[in-house]
């Protein structure tokens, strides 16, 4: 008897038809003798319907207040996924019970809409499983220590489902959603993409924050720092396969680099539109400086990717770096207003079209020359890079958006990924 | 400065465009200088939506885990509704914050779907008050002992405003709906009914339970036993007329029985067909009987409304009551199931084609005749009364379903409602 947590994504609690479906693979695994904890998103469409509502009404200005309650609206969906999960599990003869994040409960910041996991109390959901209940918990969403409702953002319940499994240490986590494992890269892209078998944890964390959206970041850092076993794996195979064969579907995140693993120099292409560039030209050479800059931008809680700060000359240097599209317009105005002045900038710029391309693997640790392969294959292309970042196990380069989808396949032919399988 | 407490229905809370106006009532209330909490019910229709999904999933018998999860599903509609209304208000320029019952926290026992208040904190609701907030509290729902989310069953809204304006010791509570007050009887029925300017509490306290569905029950019982003074009004008059007018307008339910008040004998009709009848025949006449039948009905959660007990013959009597339309398989199949041969009765019967119409009026304490006159009223228009129940300031007649309007405009005239005014 293992403990195992499920996790499924919204198309996957897409409609009562699909829940029943949920609710029959669940029985499936309680009845082969495991204690169950499941982790559904909302309903596809669900939390994009309640941030419409409330975007209608909205003040302009963003605050604190606001953002409150919009986590209050937004925590629906899911208490109303887990209702609806736990009463079609009873239809199957199955005893279960739901719970809010409130009520576990999972101990967040007060970070609204982008909240942090800082607990979790297991005692009433160990209590159920004691009981032979499977219990079902919402994703997304916690409460902070003023007993607010907070959520964790888009893909939160991944983290949810992740949290749970390391506070419990279950057996596995397995992630259904709807694609049936982690590619090499983007099969609409590069239509030669391979599923991968197992992936070590830290190249599905590069692939995570790289924008391979299978998996949101923060559950692969959970699982990495917790040590839990996560499996990506298709919610759309019938819901009565074997289930041994269903529990060695998808693609394992694995934390033994070696082990069963014909490990390829390069694991996969992630790629992200998602980013903004910004960058202040002019800036005096001093110490501090980056501190400077990117201080207020933290302080209004924008993420910060790729930072690029170019050598000086006549002791001034350029000072560029990345953010979220959707914070692009926030970052320019705060740049110009609060940092421009302050640290005595001749300009700042940005530029919203572009992408970030990466190549990733734990083979590049041991290896040289992969980075300079890839810079020569985009050069090849005629593509000309704007920015570049490395870290042990990627190489990222930001370029102009309109060459994402030449890069990608031109790196994965590249780097012979139609044939690495695995 | 008045502390005020507002109510909001499902239908003035029916679309964005609807709660802005919501917004900007309860602002123009708030810079008049009142402190205002407000209890909005979910949007209309949004209850149904989600009952008709679990519904969708439900096994077929009902239990209370499967209770619990209807409310964990249903109590988001309201939770959906003051996160809205927050934000319609802040947009407003006002600050506000909003609390689901479990926040407040408004606790209750443990009666899925039909909970009842215990007790309400309102130590964090004073505190916002104090700091100029205007605070928004989930209508319908609370907290059990266990921590378990429960709703307060239909119209449920209203109990939860009014219990919180007894708690607060509110000046006033206003229940903002789709009517502008109570009338004599429903002017869908009768077109010359007319609006009271009060009513007397206990007067209310029978035209709500017996069916005139502008406020629910309960919450006229809270009103009573807490002594809040209560208004009826119209949330569709234009959000800017007048505060003076506005907070003269509607139906006031008073506790002093003669003040202002140009007292008719009868006040009101009340009727409805959400009931059935039930009857046991051959029952043998023995102390305790009543209690052998009803206990097993209550301990099912089951409301009884009339009860008849004909006298016995041959140590045999006949044993009727009402339950909620409803509940009247679950019930008849109860009786049949554990109470038919515990009591030895010959058989069980019932009819769900049945209503119920009420004279109601404080004036029949001092006044003889007045069911006599209705008696004879039904009688002049062939009705046949089925059950009596009379009670101080009321008397109610069961009859056949298909006679309901005829009733209640037969007696509406014969008691001169249309001139009663007030």
């Amino acid at each position: 008897m293992a403990l195992i947590v499920h996790k499924y994504g919204g198309t996957s609690m897409g409609s009562t038809e699909r829940i029943r479906n949920v609710a029959k693979r669940v029985a499936k695994w309680a009845r082969a003798g495991h204690q169950m904890v499941v982790v559904p998103s909302a309903m596809s469409g669900e939390t994009n319907r309640l941030l419409g509502l409330a975007k209608e009404l909205s003040p302009e200005k963003s605050t604190p207040e606001l953002l409150r309650e919009l986590d209050m609206i937004a925590s629906t969906g899911e208490q109303v996924s887990v209702g609806l999960l736990a009463i079609a599990l009873q239809a199957e003869g199955m005893a279960s019970v739901s719970y809010a994040g409130w009520q576990v409960p999972i101990k967040t910041d007060t970070g609204y809409t982008k909240a942090r996991i800082a607990s979790i109390d297991d005692a009433r959901v160990r209590a159920d499983l004691a009981e032979g209940k499977v219990v079902i918990i919402t994703g997304f969403q916690g409460i902070d220590p003023e007993g607010n409702i907070t959520t964790l953002g888009r893909g939160g319940s991944d983290t949810s489902a992740v949290a749970v499994a390391a506070a419990m240490k279950a057996d596995e986590c397995l992630i259904y959603t709807d694609v049936d494992g982690v590619y090499t890269t983007d099969p609409r892209i590069v239509p030669e993409a391979r599923r991968l078998k197992t992936i070590s944890f830290e190249e599905m964390l590069e692939m995570a924050s790289l924008g391979s959206k299978v998996l949101q970041i923060r559950s692969v850092e959970f699982a990495g720092k917790y040590r839990v076993p996560l499996r990506v794996l298709s919610s759309f195979t019938p819901w009565d396969i074997d289930i041994d064969e269903e529990a060695r579907s998808g693609t394992l995140i694995t934390f033994e680099e070696d082990v069963n693993m014909e490990q390829a120099l390069v694991s996969g292409i992630a790629f992200s539109r998602d980013e903004a560039k910004v960058s202040l030209h002019g800036v005096p050479d001093r110490p501090g400086i980056a501190y400077q800059i990117l201080g207020p931008v933290a302080d209004a809680n924008i993420d910060i990717d790729v930072i690029i700060q170019n050598v000086a000359h006549d002791g001034k240097t350029d000072f560029s770096f990345t953010v979220n599209r959707g914070d692009y317009g926030r970052t320019l105005d705060l740049l110009k207003t609060q940092v421009q002045g302050e640290v005595g900038a001749a300009e700042v710029v940005g530029d919203p079209k572009i992408c970030k391309v990466s190549i990733i693997g734990i083979g590049m640790r041991s290896h040289v020359g992969i980075a300079s392969k890839m810079f020569r294959t985009l050069s090849e292309e005629g593509i000309n890079i704007q920015m570049i970042s490395t870290s042990e196990i990627k190489t990222s380069v930001v370029i102009d958006e309109k060459y994402m989808e030449l890069a990608v396949r031109a790196l994965h032919k590249a780097f012979d990924l139609e044939q690495a399988g695995s």
